[in-house]
């Protein structure tokens, strides 16, 4: 294993503290929990906050989310593994600015478990609490399961428009039905070159031979749609559009948000040339791509390979998807 | 090499195509040369124009500082070689607003050549043309001969302080002073883990075995100060900042920005921790950190490993870090 780290014990909250003294005009961490992430200027008052967390090794998912026109706070988990109940709590109460506050997550089990439940804890102090799980990753289940599926790059979307929601003023129950539109209009889909180590655990977390690559594979190492022989950039672009756009679907005329999204070690050089081939393939179909990012907005730490997501976008998600950001791991103007 | 590309001598086109594709607002070709890369609004009038250039495989150099704040244009090359002397002409002549262009690039004596070359062209016609070169890698010389050193990763801080005076409506010998206090400020020095691999080339430039580290190493894996054991993130920032303290100096009561940058495949979470000793160690020694910048902000590819700049401040260089700029790749407001 061969990492810039320390005490592997150590990680999560060495990297906490270190983006906390980078950035300290944008986050504290209240009461000095480590685990418990804010936007230094949380509460804004009268505005919906929107809270999220899970495991750490995503930068930057999801501390790197919380921002202006983003989310609010963030709970901080181990690597790959759920933060506490107590720990959503204290961001909820956190960021709470009195019009109420939405929990914006990846549909995982640990998760759902104690987000749920310090939701329920919140509800009991007279904080409305509403729910809206990311469900983007099309290779965890069929399309008509797709309530069911995991949450992966798709994030970043659902962020930039449940968060915009909350900017402009909307209430609890607008912001809810923006992130819920934007949920059922992202899908995404990824391909795994190779592996990351997860610091206590010393060794990969899954194996990939010289010439293999793993469709559909999850951002924990979740096993994918199927393993085929390593692909060029241009079929893993066919492989990744056509699956994805048969799930929606999306069709001719469609208006689209896409994220080319590294893992982690693949470079931005690659994720362009993807890009490249994604970009024709939707002119192809007569879809539009209104606006598109590349780069690391969701990754698997030192993970090799790349994903693609795209929003179908409507007036609405469309103004979301433009308005002002500003973390110190994303920012638009 | 498991690389998501197609044909390896297609790698630089079809990177900076997708790139166009990508960002349409912010770039163009000019005259379709995938090699020749301005501001989609270049040439802006009365500005003094900033070109730059160099081989292709660092991302976010050299293209993603292209924009509002920052260069005007840059020449693209194969990957870890210099572009031609007609690709840089061609920038100049795109880029020219009528109040000079500046020179702007890493010291490498493929660029140096090419770019001289260029700069004699276009001042043979009437366009005044100023060189700076970056040379802030503190592993490639001694301190005295500090003007003789590779550029790093304080390209960045160097881009940023000359786009921003150039904003401002200064003089080419105005952003060009502004440059050389800037260069004459910068100081980084980085550690490798592991190589990348030049997509036509087939094979990684350099090894390393699982429990080595090389202080120093060039981007192009350049020979270093020294192979070590592998090392704590704790002991890697002791390393990096005694040397790059040490070779200013800087001095107690400096105000310095801070970049921790990934050579590539290194993770922000690996660079967090690094920062958070760095921060600590400066603070020890009574340097005050301005502003910090910690990502991918110079890169190898998929190389492991992660450098530090740092650049002393005065008020000018403060005004010019803080002013806003903006690229797809980097966004400050």
């Amino acid at each position: 294993m061969k990492k810039i780290i320390n005490d592997p014990f150590d990680f999560v909250e060495e990297m906490t503290e270190g983006i906390l003294k980078a950035h300290k005009k944008d986050y504290r961490a209240e009461n000095g929990d480590l685990r418990v992430i804010v936007r230094a200027d949380a509460p804004v008052k009268g505005k919906v906050a929107i809270a999220t967390g899970g495991g750490s090794g995503h930068l930057p998912v999801f501390m790197g989310y919380v921002g202006p026109g983003l989310a609010d706070g963030a709970a901080i988990g181990n690597v790959f593994s759920s933060p506490s109940t107590g720990q959503m709590y204290r961001v909820t109460k956190a960021i709470d600015g009195g019009a109420g506050v939405l929990y914006l997550y990846g549909r995982y089990q640990g998760d759902m478990m104690n987000f749920e439940a310090a939701a329920e804890k919140a509800r009991a102090e007279g904080i409305p609490v509403e729910t809206v799980l990311v469900t983007d990753d099309v290779a965890s289940a069929p399309p008509e399961k797709w309530q069911e599926r995991r949450g992966v790059a798709g994030l970043f979307f659902a962020y930039k428009a449940a968060g915009a929601k909350a900017a402009e003023g909307a209430s609890l129950a607008e912001v809810k039905a923006a992130a819920e539109k934007a949920v059922a209009n992202i899908r995404s889909l990824g391909v795994a070159l190779g592996a990351c180590i997860v610091p206590a655990v010393g060794e990969p977390n899954f194996t990939l031979t010289e010439d293999e690559m793993e469709v559909g594979m999850g951002i924990h190492g979740e096993q994918g749609i199927e393993r085929v022989p390593m692909r060029s950039a241009d079929e893993i672009a066919e492989i990744l559009v056509e699956k994805i756009v048969q799930d929606l679907p999306f069709q001719a005329g469609d208006e689209v948000a896409v994220l080319v999204n590294s893992l982690g070690a693949t470079p931005l050089e690659e994720l362009y040339i993807l890009y490249r081939k994604v970009d024709e393939l939707l002119e192809e179909k007569g879809i539009n791509v209104y606006r598109a990012y590349v780069g690391r907005y969701a990754c698997s730490m030192e993970m090799q390979g790349a994903s693609l997501t795209l929003m179908k976008l409507d007036d609405e998600l469309k103004r979301l998807v433009d308005a002002p950001a500003g973390s110190p791991f994303f920012t638009q103007i």
